[in-house]
């Protein structure tokens, strides 16, 4: 009877990609604990890019740095 | 002090239904372990039916199913 | 299809108080919202004093103060 | 690489504060036990007031009630 | 940068057993959303039979009842 | 009213670096939000090596690695 919390970033999850995760999760748990289905919960929650921290900035900031330095490098 | 989180699917929940919970919970942690109840803690989080998969497919599929079979069941 | 998460400090609770906890918020469960007890999940955690801060101070530090403070009272 | 879950409830939290509890969080893992801040992952989540219960009631009826006795005690 | 938080009763998971559901995990998320494996925390939690509750009951129970008429049965 | 909730490694953190974290944890909250210490929960919970997973291997393998190419680069 697993149960299984997803954090994400809300960044355009469509669900078609919630279906594949939460088949996928559910899959691997019967392949390897060989739990039931039926009493596996996968639950998915996606978090505004200015709720995550990471690296001690927001994950606004965060992907702001990363996309000037991909720009820069092609430069 | 306890601290309480109740996942729950967002399917109408209202607030006196919400009233309803957070005093159950807390009037049972009361009885069951003398817990004081300025210090306990109730967070509900209503999560989208997208969101929640059980048996390997979201809410919103599996909600279907049951209507789709209790419809079958009565023809 | 609920998923209720308690933690608790880790007092001495026995299996009973955990058996009655469990069957406490599932009953809460299927009488405020009509949910399925065969998919009503509840987690009990319990947390060392040392690792739950409230007041800024563990509860270790918590639970003693208490106990000076209500002697102190008695005298 | 630590991961810290900040619940709060959704009372106009800017997001120049979301930046400056990040920062603070990281920083303090950092000090405390050396932790490495590009693996150390902050999540805050904003509860509807509605949806935080303490003292057995919504934060929404606990607000109505500070706010009632604060303006008591200035009559 | 996702977080994945896997519980699960206690009843004797291998550490190759939570190799492969780290692994797994993992994969999924590079697969559905490109997520970046040196980002990706996957944490699992074992859970005491007695502090997880299904139906109303603990797992110990539980299981009790579920080995009881798997033996009802064969007879 | 917040709750915060810190996972770590398991790796050794004393009492006083528990101590620490709470007071801090607990001083960044009031600096920021002006929240009440009285009812701010801070729960740390430190998870087993072999329980944490990140970049697709559990932290137990990572830690090897680590030490492994530091050796490496002082050869």
């Amino acid at each position: 009877m697993p149960y299984v919390h997803m954090q994400l970033t809300r960044e355009g999850v469509t669900v078609e990609q919630k279906e594949w995760l939460i088949k996928g999760v559910t899959d691997l748990l019967v392949q390897v604990l060989n739990k039931n289905p039926a009493t596996t919960f996968v639950v998915i929650e996606e978090v505004e890019t200015d709720n995550w921290g990471i690296a001690g900035m927001t994950m606004t900031k965060y992907r702001r740095q990363e996309q000037a330095s991909a720009q820069n490098s092609m430069n």
